[in-house]
């Protein structure tokens, strides 16, 4: 598809000036006056309560309820749970003065939540009776960050976190990877994004957790975007946090817990999977707007008419169409403006057009023109952003498959890396101190997520360390 | 109707402890380690949630669109509209510390957003093309206060802040009373509350607004709850942060701001207005649960079947039903649990009712109970949740306007508030100081809204300074 439009720099140019660009130009955020924090406007916001809509029907099917939390967590709590603490305090942004007088105890505004909870359930379990605890809720976090970008990393974003307690250590992992399940399926099914799921190795798990399942996404210029995670978190916070119940037996047991979430990330998911030179290319489910209607020469007579009846039939469908009828704008000007806005269904109605009844259909994913009949046109749109939605969920699947690429040394994958970058799956020992040399060999390569594990009496060795290699990962250069 | 838990205090011993045993044995809320913050249990989030879909649909209609911002505030940015930081300033929670350094600018968490929005909309207008901007947001605010209770006065509350920039001052002021009318219609068509609307008196009115437009609800309990207000900004905050447009006779014009919102304070007005002695009396269509069904010796051959037949029916209907068939309880116990929980309807069904054909309803607003044909059940119920909506805003609607009475003299005032409560109507010169010695003599009654301006030729006079009566205003005690 041609550039058509100037506005931005071209992806093969320098992908994070075009990423920059479409985040404004397509009027998704603006930056506030503190370094890291974004005004969501009205276009990205929309898009995120498609993906609330979405995931609370999905979070509800399995039995979470939404509460909400406190916002603040004391600094003497926060150090009760050593490796979290350790993990989150270089990036905490701590309030010490409230109503003028100086607190006695500093409050962390939340990072996450684990310990919030922690101090919720321990209050609101006394018997198995009581278990499970399925709770979600929907918040923004601080996290001080360096290094800020719109939706990838940012000091304030919004997300959604889920804590559950369990009886025992197999419902708690089953519910972990349900979770992680309900996320692959927002991506097919909603995002037209597929991931590559798996474990997070030692070295990459959640601080605190005993195992992280995540979901990671390959972005257009090749490198990894972890899209959500879903952590069983075994007893820590349990134990440190003081959390039991009188188990079957009538003796006191710890819980289990997991947590899980998904945040504005996936904004940035949906950008740079689908994008292109020409603006934001947005799946069918979760774009504001699916169709926009465009009048050609709208003073011609019946035009604007034939518009506005198809835009009521397909409200009444329940699409979220609009009609530009704005004649302060050429149709070529907002051609352009909807290309930007990614809008995946554009239909164009004018006189000749009318005389013939038929109207024009442009798709954003591959700007394909068709001619089609008026007559029963609203009937068909419901089918036709379907097609879309499967063909850019295929299109990414493929570039994702394309750009997996099994390795068996440091060197290589760095060839890899650099000439078509995407995913290098490799065995190795598993160990912490060889990831390390691989990121430092590789100019940051980390280990996504675990493909397998292997047995004992395999042959393969590390490449790094020469010891046998314990497990296949997926590695790649990450956001 | 009897009291028939023993659980809580009744309303009329200690109506504070009874509020707050609602709270706590409806499952609404629970205590946090760190004072003035709470947890919003599943149940009181739920409530919110309706509260939320009804807002959005409405604010959507009105033409708002929702966005995110930042939660926090630079101090050096907070300082420059000095009427709102005065007000604000002895409550604000302050950040120093971000990712272990000390802050240059420290950071205030949100109490409100006024600034964090006119930042923005100092970007996004040059034009009168660009007006107006119509944003809504929903988040949490901190506000450090001294005294505190569940719902009504927190130092952490979700609420929604709309934030609108106009041409000029008529489309700013209708957009602001606009807004009070569809909170209006909350509390008629949603939470089955009647409000009295009015503007706020000047020494009453927000920190930074020309005018105060407010709604005041009537507790059990005589005193008064502000449940909403709607804020005409003028200018003030447009001149403070340098929001200018080009007008439509190309010369530098400034904007006309509104600010509107409602929060979780709501829920304590449907806690305080509708509930009874036996706990929590819930309007339907905030409910939860609007239909809780009980099967009555659910061992008996086909009282499940019936009980999962209605059930489903209901759920068909978009009611929210409940069926416990938990059979660790008996249903004596159930019918407390889901009076505590206010329940509007309980649907009873056992071999007896099962054999004639029929069903025990039992209304919770007034412990009615009648025996209905099982026969088409399904279809009355919406009809009867209505009702019960209707019925429930009537009483409230009675109970507010026999609990208006007018008054001249501080005197009076002080006798009508401790005897009956509610709101004393009386004219006065409208000035701050006659308010505090009002305030000073009655334990405390503040002037909630404006009922009328007078006349400049009016024979009245202010029953405090003696000079002549400019308004008329309702007094009460408020929360």
């Amino acid at each position: 598809m041609d550039k058509k439009n100037d506005a931005i720099t071209s992806r093969d140019v320098d992908f994070a000036k075009w990423y920059t660009d479409v985040c404004r130009k397509a009027d998704l955020m603006d930056y506030y006056s503190v370094k890291g924090f974004i005004d969501y406007l009205p276009y990205s916001y929309a898009i995120w309560e498609e993906i609330q809509a979405y995931l609370n029907r999905r979070f509800k099917e399995n039995g979470a309820e939404n509460v909400y939390l406190p916002m603040v967590i004391p600094q003497s709590l926060m150090a009760k749970e050593k490796e979290h603490v350790e993990g989150f305090a270089p990036e905490c942004l701590v309030a010490t003065i409230g109503g003028g007088q100086t607190l006695a105890d500093p409050l962390i505004i939340r990072p996450t939540s684990e310990i919030v909870f922690s101090e919720l359930f321990k209050k609101r379990i006394s018997s198995y009776r009581d278990l499970p605890i399925r709770y979600n809720q929907w918040c923004s976090v601080v996290r001080w960050e360096k290094t800020t970008r719109p939706f990838l990393r940012g000091s304030e974003f919004l997300w959604q976190e889920g804590h559950c307690l369990f009886e025992t250590e197999e419902e708690a992992r089953e519910n972990a990877l349900a979770m992680q399940q309900v996320y692959n399926e927002c991506g097919r099914d909603l995002l037209a994004i597929p991931f590559l799921t798996g474990e997070k190795t030692e070295h990459e798990k959640f601080a605190g957790a005993v195992a992280t399942y995540s979901l990671e996404a390959l972005m257009h210029d090749g490198k990894a975007l972890q899209s959500g995670t879903s952590h069983y978190l075994g007893q820590g916070f349990a134990k440190a946090y003081g959390i039991q119940f009188l188990g079957r037996n009538n003796a006191l047991e710890t819980p289990h817990q997991t947590s899980w979430g998904v945040s504005t990330r996936l904004l940035g998911a949906i950008i740079m999977v689908h994008g292109d030179d020409n603006g934001l290319v947005l799946p069918p489910y979760v774009a504001p707007i699916q169709v926009v209607i465009v009048p050609i020469r709208q003073d011609a007579e019946g035009v604007l008419d034939a518009c506005k009846k198809l835009n009521e039939e397909l409200k009444a469908k329940g699409i979220r169409v609009k009609l530009d009828a704005d004649d302060n704008h050429t149709p070529g000007w907002k051609f352009a403006q909807y290309e930007m806005k990614g809008v995946p269904l554009r239909i164009e109605i004018g006189p000749r057009d009318l005389a013939k009844g038929q109207a024009m259909l442009t798709e954003r994913v591959n700007g394909e023109k068709t001619l089609v009949p008026l007559e029963g046109l609203a009937e068909k749109i419901p089918g036709l952003l379907h097609d879309i939605h499967i063909s850019m969920y295929q299109k990414a699947k493929e570039n994702l498959e394309n750009h997996i690429t099994d390795v068996s040394s440091i060197e290589e994958m760095n060839r890899v890396l650099n000439e078509k970058g995407g995913f290098c799956r490799m065995a190795y020992c598993g160990e912490a101190e060889c990831e390390l040399a691989i990121k430092a060999a590789t100019n940051g390569a980390t280990a996504r997520c675990i493909a397998s594990r292997l047995n004992e009496d395999t042959t393969l060795r590390c490449p790094i360390c020469g010891k046998p290699a314990k497990i296949v990962a997926y590695f790649a250069r990450a956001y």
